[in-house]
């Protein structure tokens, strides 16, 4: 393969939105490429001011005009990064795929689920790849958790629970000039969900990816518990998977004194599996009728799939922003299969991910809105 | 308050089960109680071997010449021990409180929400002292935790979750000569339901000792995922809260590698509170916007209830036996206070929590055979 | 062996001294022995009120007329358990062994090394049965350690860290009218050492028991941090062990912010282990090469020790008063072996672990005295 | 301050070293640097392979010719960083430093604390700055934990208990053909000692850098536990700091079963802290008489120096990488201040810190040589 650094681009992620910059450390971070356009805001002053800090090659002030201008150049990005609100992420990919460039889109896939669909027929249209940054599935000790089922040590998989708790919205910030907080609350931004789109989503996926079992429906109830929301900060729902296994999903951004609590348990008929996100670098294994096992990240017996996503040994802790790293050095690497004229691998979540998710939000919010009904996905 | 030793009876409890032994222990372990009778199993042969191992002063034969032996006696016990199997609870109590004799009954109170009524009306009509051995509620930092609730530290109350996981029917006991398993999965023993009787009652009661709010429905899928089963190993529900507080309930019998993994959470709208039964002397405080907490048994800067439920200071564990201890203790002062005329605090699991134990039964069982709808305890 | 409930008599422990409870919850925990006399106190209002508010048969004014007056008895106690300041430990049990009765002491075993010489001659000349409390050897898995090391699970021991902190007497309470304080703080009372006389006597103990290696020298600082106090609150030493392994000793009494932190870690040729007091159901087992091993108290996968010392199953916590009637439940069993003419096993800390004890204080109060230098028990 | 992208090179740290992709991943972590070139293995295969792996622009076969010839480039490297064996810190930085280029050296300082003491003088010749990589010092937590003792919220510090446990080299690796085992455990490359030198002087500045107390003497015992090793791979020793605090530093690298336990505690008048490097983002401060607190890395309850150092919000964990690149950070700050003509912070570990960490392993290696006695650094 190739060993030429990459050129990426980004549309969204200035100033004041977190997500820019661990957009940037995470796909530069193993040397492997360098972001240097961008459409940073829509304001064009922070557009510039972004791009400056970041010393960019090239600043645009939309991003029609970066796809543009960057499809013509000889050494123009090899791919964009879409870092905006959920309502963009259509219009900007659409562009990009259009002028034959590949997509990294943040989650949710889009607004709505025919949005998603839009995209998808995109996506196929243009023959470039897509990647959706479900980060946590980047996480070596959830990759271990993968293969350990698909290993068949979990044995038949009969109960999960999974969890994501946070509470940034527990107060009504969107009222209170957060942006971040603003367009999340939004329906025309956001979609129809706040809670179960931006963080519910994340859960799913890790359900399904550690499993290997795809959601079939679920039975919910959404709830906005700070007076004067349109959209859901709170959800609990129960589960049904592929193969009979059952659970719960439970995601909140109400939680008080949680940072960012994605927790997952699994209950097979010859093993258990647990991991938190805050302490990721541990997977605990629970085998029938034995003491608990520790496996940790960087450690000699673990899979390969986790030793590929670990840079240093065992003990010297990685976390998020290596995890985010290990999804684009994943796409990077079939960026280069493409380049080289062989079979891209799509090892890292994508396009069906994200119509899998965007039908899992819509089902939610369905479900909530029936009164707590089973919603097939 | 007189400090005559009390003289206590058991029936069930003998050889082989282990409920037997942890009575015996939590209720003499402050020296204030002795039991010396028992119609410890309906085989007599066992029920001789058990009164011999535990050298009570009187052993018979069933529990019906116990209450009428008891009750004839000058030195009669005072109160007796309910450690059957559900479908017993009824008519042992019933002897046992119409001979004029308290009751500490284990839980689930009864085999069906008829029983449990009758039960009450018993209670009632008898006026003697009713305990119901929900232990959970006996630790000093669950005792703690309501009374922070209850202090207003909490806000109002938004969310709960709370689980019960346990791995020991995950295969099938009951078919395999173990007692404890079979009586739990037969219909005719146990009633309608095996893991949300048997231990999500435990987690419910604990819900509603904790918050101080009652629990209003329930959505729920209940499952067998033993192959053979009558009843449920396994359960998921979401919960409607007085207050409006939403929430979840997971308990299970096959969850692999849980021990007995009862934890709750719950989150306001000012503070977050965390509990783990394996690691009962923490009580972990989120307080808004500030740092976790880690209240310890045994410290000085806890309330009067957690205080009063210690025996040695922090940083000497007290466990399960202790907590029961507490059940016992708080029971006897109030047999103490009638002794002396006083009127009774009630200050334990009763009666009431009986009922609405098993109305919470059945509320999950039909919402799970009505495909999982709202029901109203 | 015989069944009958064992007779106790019990020397100090009265009102305000914590010990007392501890002993009379562990000696009558199973049923097996009742406390039935005592002199609790010497003063005789505190003796009385203290036997009166146990219900003890008989109360005594000194341990003198107690010794006498139970072996004058048909129905005398069988043995004594003596927690009074460390000075008075010698004659208190001296009276007891010559009036022929069994003895279970606090530690250290005395106020000097004389003084426990003199106890060792005492109980060699009586042929009476004789315990010390190191109270953390009666943990289900502390002794799950000792069998995992004598297995050669561990391989060659190499390194062993142990710790006991505390922070109790960070403040000077022996001069605000703290009792507990005031005696520890005395040399006429404690002898030459506070800190490493009280509680690094049973880290040392800790250390030899679960290694099933004697100390051999100690080089040692011993610290007051306290103004104005004349015995140590607090030491820090380097070890030597049999077969060539080294290690640390750390105690303190003011350590802010730990309650009662005894914790030990050993590492050998294949194998570590860890144990931690605060969370006493559960021994870190760390084979070479290989994922950690979360041994829990309960298990099914333990040896006979372990197992032999849990009352629950696992999941249900046992505690610091669960593991002190370990100890008595061993000398009691001793006790009756005796009654049966059989052979005692002596399988609790004994005279010799005393002896060690009291070798151990004073060779680190020495080493310390001379600059910290390597002194041999 | 300029913008500039800053040029970086490297000696050493070629394929099979783990330590040169930390380094580059840290340099370049935050986009303010890059490194350009390089002379990274004393094998010119090695060192061209890895040149070519990392796309260098330049590569050089010595360091000697690097040294030169960047300083004869107009765009040739802002700084170096030393990634070799100890005994050539001194050869390499020499070099740099007397050509004009800013050092960036791993720890320990040198091979011996004479080539220490001739490294300052180069150094404070050369007029060019110098860090030396005591990583875990770049943690936030550690720095919020330095910001509460000045504060002067521990209250006077008392007692310290530092360990710093690996099992890395509890084979001898060193004859097996691991490189990173022979050169540690080679004299005449790594200097009088192996764990001392490479993660005891980790631990020791780790106390210097939290308590801002110095530390006095050590009294030392080491041990070479694999048989026939010439150099240490364990250690332990008492302690004594400015002040009057005393402690204990403990460091192995045969401690089955430990990955990288870089663990401290601190005890002072008014609280307690505590902090392990495989959970970095957490510090446990103990409060006297209060509940323990758990402060977490991206809290808005942290002080500007943990803040500083935080690239994600709470909950987003961030490890040794991250770490490592705030050391980069603040030296890159440094010298983007001398460029702009003003002065430097050098708030990063430096010369000094080397030269008290080598007094540390010549007093550690002389206390244990004579015996176990008290040497002043």
């Amino acid at each position: 393969m190739s060993m030429r650094q990459l050129r990426a681009g980004i549309v969204g992620g200035g100033r004041g939105a977190l997500i820019g910059a661990v957009h940037r450390i995470a796909a530069e971070l193993d040397g492997e490429a360098r972001i240097v356009a961008g459409a940073m805001s829509a304001d064009p002053e922070t557009a510039r001011a972004s791009a400056a800090a970041w010393q960019l090659d090239r600043c645009y002030d939309c991003y029609a005009a970066m796809a543009e201008g960057e499809a013509a150049l000889e050494d123009g990005i090899d791919f964009v990064i879409v870092a905006t609100p959920n309502h963009l992420h259509l219009p900007v990919a659409k562009a990009f795929l259009e002028a034959g460039i590949h997509v990294v889109c943040d989650k949710p896939l889009a607004a709505s689920l025919d949005e998603a669909q839009a995209m998808r027929e995109l996506v196929a249209a243009s023959g470039r790849l897509f990647a959706l940054t479900h980060t946590y599935s980047g996480y070596p000790m959830v990759r271990e958790a993968k293969e350990f089922v698909a290993s068949g040590r979990l044995g038949e998989l009969r109960k999960v629970q999974v969890e994501y708790n946070q509470d940034w919205l527990m107060a009504p910030l969107e009222r209170q000039g957060n942006k971040q907080a603003e367009w999340r609350m939004d329906p025309a931004r956001a979609g129809i969900s706040c809670c179960v789109g931006d963080i519910g989503t994340h859960a799913k996926h890790l359900v399904e990816f550690v499993s290997g079992r795809k959601l079939l429906s679920v039975c919910a109830e959404l709830t906005s518990f700070v007076a004067g929301r349109q959209l859901d900060d709170d959800a609990s729902m129960l589960l049904r998977l592929e193969g009979g296994a059952r659970g719960t999903l439970v995601c909140s951004q109400i939680a008080c004194g949680e940072e960012n609590g994605l927790n997952i348990r699994l209950y097979g008929s010859k093993a258990g599996l647990e991991w938190h996100q805050v302490a990721p670098n541990t997977l605990h294994v629970k085998p029938a009728g034995e003491s608990w096992r520790r496996f940790r990240a960087g450690s000699s017996y673990l899979g390969d799939a986790a030793t590929r996503a670990t840079r240093t040994p065992a003990g010297h802790s990685e976390g998020y922003l290596e995890a985010f790293a290990n999804i684009y050095r994943d796409f990077m690497a079939d960026l280069r299969r493409i380049e080289a004229g062989e079979a891209a691998l799509r090892d890292y979540p994508g396009i069906e991910d994200g119509i899998r998710g965007m039908r899992f939000v819509q089902a939610a919010v369905e479900s909530s809105r029936k009164g707590t009904v089973w919603v097939d996905l």
